[in-house]
């Protein structure tokens, strides 16, 4: 990864649209605006919209003007489509993105003729269980990496007015191969999710006594498990290759686990330092919150 | 689950050994020392109960008569035998556990003709992933469920004698068959615990792009994952067919999402939304922090 630094000759950046003013577009706009910047609100949903300008998001008025900068924030699967629209219209100079997946919307945009000179994907290392625009912070992506995934034909003054964006949001620039991201967030994110989702359902059903009996400890191992169902659906879905194959290892050293419960204690006893050892790379290495 | 009202006649407790002076029989020394209790230490290792009394948790001194009760605070395949060395010396006249099992310890127990009679199981369903008597808090016990787990030929005096030591520390008893503990501690403790070290396994050898987008979700989810792996084995292996029965469904429900991913999206979206409604019943009814 690359930390990026920014022109000396670049302008700055002075408007803004937010494409989809859930909790991420939403905390987007809130962070741009304490910097200054002019950010105009669209949703698919007037009333969202309305609702994140109402917490001082930005306004729902057109732009009479293309803006300096296009976020779409929209699920993965819709960001081809959105950003194809929205370079039909010309609405703003340079694009980028926020999905949790960089790789499938990045081909599907290919596949479907949208101009990648001046569109760089990203995806801010930041983010709640909570959704909608009433959840965002203008201080959620403080410290944070966000990854960009620039192309070899990505125009310099996108690459440029993106950075930008991201150090206004106070955030931490790193330039990643798109499949590189993917693969990575499978095992950092996704699959975590799956595996909560997982967990957290098998108490559905439980009785009382179960429930009777659970505390802190299974608490904070299925908190992430209250994310939006739809848009983790859309995430888990877009990078299925590289959750699948993180997926299958996880499966697989469960399975040994399961084994190794009645037969092999010393096996077992294996799984368990090995968890000692990823658990102190994490608290060691990790980032804050989220 | 029952909760236990003391017999007006039954005298209070004054005297209590503590066998086992690691995080949870120094707390239960500290807080039962709060009331004032006298409290005598002993452990495997005499350093360790010795760092126990530096923290005021009682004395490591010899009682000079029987006491009220000995809390036997060690790992599950440890319990029977120490019940039998401690019955055999007639150091107290009741006799207790702390034990996350409680189905195995006790067959032992009987196997190697312990006295049954002053003898009442307990689990008390608090913890954290540090260890050793540095980690031992007075407060760990204050509103918790603390299960106890007696027989049909347990006498009346006996579990009089456990009750009080649970309300002495603050918690709440809550009366089970041992196997119907053990398998509600499977899906509550046992399980979420495998599948959060297999989760943290992972990191292990993950590479510093992986480390650097791990955030606050994969860390909740792996911070049970930090236990200590040498007891943990003991627990698991005790309570290795109740585990072994969730652990197959969990794989199971891992291994359907894994196909759902690329294949079909609404049953995927059914996972998710099955683990929004787990995580709902979590936060609404579970205990607070163990």
């Amino acid at each position: 990864m690359i930390c990026l630094t920014r022109g000396t000759d670049a302008e700055a950046m002075r408007t803004m649209t937010v494409i989809g003013t859930g909790m991420m577009g939403t905390s987007i706009a809130l962070a741009l605006r304490a910097k200054g910047v002019q950010v105009y609100l669209r949703d698919v949903d007037p009333a969202v919209a309305a609702s994140a300008a109402a917490l001082g998001a930005g306004t729902v008025e057109i732009p009479t003007e293309v803006v300096d900068i296009a976020v779409i924030a929209v699920p993965p699967s819709q960001i081809a489509d959105v950003l194809a629209d929205c370079q039909a219209k010309g609405i703003a100079r340079v694009y980028t993105d926020v999905g949790s997946v960089k790789a499938a919307p990045l081909a599907a945009a290919e596949a479907i003729g949208c101009d990648l000179t001046n569109y760089v994907g990203g995806h801010p290392m930041a983010g709640r269980e909570r959704s909608g625009p009433t959840a965002a912070s203008p201080s959620l992506f403080l410290d944070r990496v966000w990854v960009l995934t620039p192309l070899a034909c990505t125009k310099a003054h996108a690459i440029d007015a993106v950075t930008e964006l991201v150090r206004l949001a106070g955030a931490k620039p790193s330039v990643m191969a798109p499949a590189d991201h993917d693969r990575a967030v499978a095992r950092s994110s996704h699959v975590p999710h799956l595996v909560a989702s997982v967990l957290a359902a098998s108490m559905e059903n439980a009785d009382d006594t179960v429930l009777r009996l659970c505390g802190a400890g299974i608490r904070d191992a299925t908190r992430i498990a209250a994310g939006d169902a739809a848009l983790w659906t859309d995430i888990l879905s877009m990078n299925a290759t590289a959750v699948s194959k993180v997926l299958s290892e996880i499966a697989a050293d469960l399975s040994a686990a399961a084994h190794a419960l009645a037969a092999d204690p010393n096996e077992l006893a294996g799984v368990l330092r090995k968890g000692n050892a990823g658990r102190a790379l994490l608290t060691g290495q990790a980032n804050d919150s989220w």
